[in-house]
């Protein structure tokens, strides 16, 4: 498979700002860049012509655009494995200023497209009575593992160590403080792989794109670190990847709570170097 | 106008931790809760019947959903006036869980209504050249208010006093530290309104559906402050709603520093009690 990645785009830009107070005056700075991203489905009708679809456009920070549009589609449940997928590249020409921001996913011929997977999952009927149980419900018919019995056990003084570990890696949040992260980690408490983004859904969406490329899913040898809070949609793409353990370092939902024990996931919430709380599943800390 | 609030909902939901570290133990906590809210809209025909569309739904937290569904429908650009609405209140049985998530806004007999505009309004064409710029001249397309000659100045000092006078009025932030907050404050640096939710922009749309419920829009004589870093979506709604100064507490992105030049609005990140960062026109802040 031929997965091209956009490496003209910037994440980061230069500009001028005016600081008042402490260290005032007119300085050299940087902010992460938001772009909007585009991402195309190619694909086979059942006539066996191929059609092109446009799926989504999402305003993320530049970088790994290629694992984030594959992500994307696994955890909305268009593609399933690596081997659904022809190629990832980008969709020229480029915007008047000079960014490519459009990303053409080219399915394999035997994948089947349900594009009506695409309207929001947990929202299936218009007869009143949505939920939160009703969401968990829709990714219950979606989800693709159960991770009540994943064996996946780390200490409490390692996974105290995990925020510092991200924000070592977070190479771009370092020089703008503007960008979310998620980071995957072992059971040693190694971070093995971090992605960025202004928005946090893509962060965790290049994340597991990048495990699906490297036909490395389900995650469920690993644990999930994010620098925010835990949502529901979070919990969901974690929960899709298989990963038994999400960690954030701010404060989860209710329904992030109700995800977690629906589908037998550890979700750990204010994780701080000499504290955290465990909202479901603590056997998995030691 | 009838507008009746789902006063029964819950913006806070108890369960039980385990506290691992400092002041280990099994502890009662409190999180915010996160339900979805349907938004349903009733409009007439061009042939005078009434039909009924639903529009989102969104992941937020309970309370002030009938601004949230109000703000949210004006700034996507399908209500622009208080009196374009007759009535805005809950939909249909509760939920199984007993919550009542739909809220139906129920158009004026004479408001002409474009769905279409709910399509994302930034991405207007499938041609390639997708990029912010596009976005901008989207924004531009339907914006309200041109900000260039707003008056509107504060100083430096008043604005360092904001980020804690948000906080203290944050109730449900303090009990669970899981809420984003939007707050609207005075040339005075009295903030004289304060919406929360789990997702940041509900909490804009909620503060910008207040304003509208009141007939207060524009907001051209109050500033915005935000818990949390300055995007694209959150300026844009910003600038539907006429307001010349965003602040935040953390950082802004590329995008958002493009439209507040383009826009006329002051743009300040990184607002801390002693010092800030001021992205875009400087001269409203002494």
């Amino acid at each position: 498979m031929n997965v091209t990645d956009l490496k003209t785009l910037k994440s980061v830009k230069r500009l001028q700002v005016e600081r008042i107070g402490e260290g005032a005056g007119t300085l050299d700075d940087v902010v992460a860049t938001e772009e909007p991203l585009e991402v195309r489905l190619g694909y086979a009708l059942p006539d066996g012509r191929r059609a092109e679809q446009s799926i989504s456009v999402t305003m993320r920070t530049p970088g790994n655009d290629g694992e984030l549009a594959v992500g994307f589609l696994y955890t909305e449940g268009i593609v399933g494995k690596k081997a659904d997928i022809d190629s990832v590249g980008p969709c020229g020409p480029p915007a008047p200023n000079g960014l490519i921001n459009v990303v053409r996913v080219e399915l394999a011929t035997d994948v089947e497209v349900d594009l009506n997977r695409l309207e929001r999952h947990f929202y299936t009927s218009s007869s009143c009575g949505v939920c939160g149980k009703s969401s968990l419900d829709a990714v219950a018919v979606q989800g693709h593992y159960d991770l009540h019995r994943t064996e996946f056990q780390v200490s409490g003084d390692l996974l105290g160590t995990l925020p510092d570990a991200l924000r070592e890696q977070q190479t771009v949040f370092e020089r703008t403080g503007g960008l979310h992260a998620s980071g995957l980690f072992d059971v040693g408490g190694n971070i093995v792989a971090v992605r960025e983004d202004v928005g946090r859904h893509n962060a965790l969406d290049k994340l597991i794109g990048q495990a699906l490329l490297a036909d490395g899913l389900p995650l469920s040898d690993f644990g999930l670190i994010v620098s925010g809070r835990a949502s529901f949609e979070l919990m969901q793409k974690a929960m899709m990847a298989g990963i038994p353990l999400f960690a954030a370092v701010g404060a989860p939902s209710s329904l992030a709570v109700e995800l977690a024990e629906e589908f037998g996931m550890t979700l750990i919430g204010f994780l701080k170097k000499d504290k955290l709380n465990i909202y479901t599943r603590p056997d998995r800390v030691r």
